[in-house]
């Protein structure tokens, strides 16, 4: 077997037509092989003949572009309340979407149930069927080890310890199906979607939870158990809060929204961004004040990792300004000058998309290598 | 061009001959690629024929393999107050070595000139000429821009900031010059040499400074501007020491040799070693308190990171198992179950022949991709 076994079909994904021997040229191949992959790919619909050398008739085409709607991929992500299902092209560009509310303290049966039943309804009303999928790419909000997609010990998911969320979904969708922690895929859409070639990046979520998605070598470093970028429980420095965790001084138990809304006595981020917005004081130094403590931490992981762009996404990072600016105060009082001299700390751009075009890399890459 | 350039050469590095048919079919390169391959390599001498077929008389040789002496590698460690220098064959082991004392602060040109010298001379004692050399890596105790080879603000190495290094070594020495970090090419080499098979592995240098290379998916991990691992400034909870770098509280302000060989009115590492090894208590209790507060920082880059493997080199880890006791002591209370239920905390296997090595890996990966 070759060391790059879809090679040809990566090369393709830019959607630019190339010719048989550009393919060979740029992946290094042997004529032999690129010329049966191809012969295959034209045979399943996903590569089609393309440019004016296909209209001189008996003559084999002379270029070959994707088909991006040959196949289409399900990506879910499944929030503590709510479920969002999408379809992408090969490409990953979303093409429908759905969102509902969903406890996913009902447990995988219901919930995994729902992700199949709301695929389903979008394929049919894009007028396609279940033979259509190439795979599902699936986030959680919790630890999941990736080798086995299941989630590891995950607090806030009662009944997903250790449940076969693949093997579930396999039963009933073709293709494979990928399971990730819904930072990891939010990191994956972010830096897909608007970093494509931003080698080293960091994502930060900052929601009721809190967590990190590193890219490294413009690939997800997931570490050896997955559990990579689960930054939420290190300690914050001078603080003694109790964590649900059951340790002190946890950034989540300092910093987060939940942390926050506690704190100014509302319910979540939604209120919190409200207060902001009005300009309660309480609320905007709150946000502020949590800015500064994520801020320590994301400074060692600045020191560690040298990211060159630090997104913050989740739903605080919709409270205006004040969180960034507390976070920015930190890194840079912290961070040694090289470390920072080209940092980037942004907002997401890619918001509510993000987990659901990384929920469809996920697959990308199992198809694609 | 292809994508694999050097992917003959590569398959062949692990000693063991291989057949054409097996080097096409590892490679997926084409059979006319590999065979030109196959035919430069044997020109140039870094490939020999193997095996049995080779003695059959005018027919090709049936197999393949490195020749690992065809070419040497220069591996230089420069530390603050040694030089190491050392020849190594293609495979990266060490076939002759050199170390003297010298004191960093005397400058590129004479530090450099020095590298060159000792090269020269273990060259000569060898057999070989600089026509042998394949290239050179070199390690700098200080922050060094990987893409330019530059030094980037050392602390303590004045008069190097922004030196060119590469350019100087290259006017005296074929082939190309790889410069990095002290720390980074410690990580390299232990992991080259006795972890090859681990994804993510962090290693940790406690010596004078304090410093760590993040080993990522099999890869160094160099961030942005190659000040990737740059830990010893992350501040360290409830601690307000001034640092040499204008700051308060850094881990290296904290933890390092430098600063418990203060507490303790001794001069370095090799001081308090004697005074642990003689049973002082008060050096005991300084080793593990070190321990314990450079542990809270690595239990934060191992939730971050996930490595399976994390490695403590540098002097101060020869100070017995007192460091190794207080960093588990932290890492353990502080991090989540699922980081660290496979994690190993083991002391460098690879000891002073890491940086070598490591420096000698750089140049292996220039030349193989």
């Amino acid at each position: 077997m070759s060391e790059t076994p879809d090679a040809v079909l990566r090369l393709l994904l830019d959607g630019r037509p190339r010719t048989r021997a550009e393919l060979i040229d740029s992946s290094g191949l042997a004529r032999s092989t690129v010329t049966a992959r191809i012969e295959s790919l034209l045979a399943s619909g996903l590569v089609v003949p393309s440019g004016e050398a296909a209209s001189t008739g008996g003559r084999p085409p002379g270029r070959f572009r994707l088909n991006p709607m040959a196949r289409l991929i399900l990506a879910a992500d499944v929030g503590a309340t709510h479920l969002s299902v999408a379809l992408t092209d090969l490409t990953g560009a979303i093409v429908a979407r759905s969102t509902t509310p969903l406890n996913i303290a009902e447990g995988p049966e219901i919930v995994l149930a729902e992700v199949v039943r709301t695929g389903q309804s979008l394929l049919k009303k894009a007028g396609r069927s279940l033979a259509d999928l190439a795979g599902t790419g699936v986030g959680l909000p919790g630890p999941v080890e990736h080798s086995t997609g299941r989630p590891n010990h995950p607090p806030i998911m009662p009944g997903w310890d250790s449940y076969d969320v693949a093997e579930r979904l396999s039963r009933e969708l073709p293709g494979p199906v990928l399971v990730d922690n819904d930072v990891n895929i939010m990191a994956l859409g972010e830096h897909a979607t608007e970093y494509a070639d931003v080698e080293h990046l960091l994502f930060v979520k900052v929601a009721t939870g809190i967590g990190a998605g590193v890219i490294s070598g413009g690939r997800l470093h997931r570490g050896a158990q997955g559990a990579a970028g689960d930054i939420g429980h290190i300690q914050t420095p001078g603080h003694t809060e109790l964590c649900r965790c059951g340790n002190v001084g946890c950034l989540e138990a300092v910093a987060s929204a939940a942390a926050i809304a506690s704190r100014l006595n509302v319910r979540g981020s939604q209120d919190i961004i409200e207060l902001v917005r009005a300009g309660n004081t309480a609320a905007t130094t709150a946000v502020r004040q949590a800015g500064r403590e994520i801020g320590t931490v994301l400074a060692a992981a600045v020191s560690l990792l040298n990211p060159s762009v630090l997104v913050i996404g989740g739903s605080l990072s919709q409270a205006g300004d004040n969180l960034l600016a507390g976070l920015r105060e930190s890194i840079y009082s912290r961070s040694l000058p090289l470390a920072t001299k080209d940092l980037r700390i942004v907002p997401s751009r890619s918001g509510p998309d993000a987990p659901l075009r990384g929920a469809a890399v996920l697959v990308q890459r199992q198809l694609l290598g």
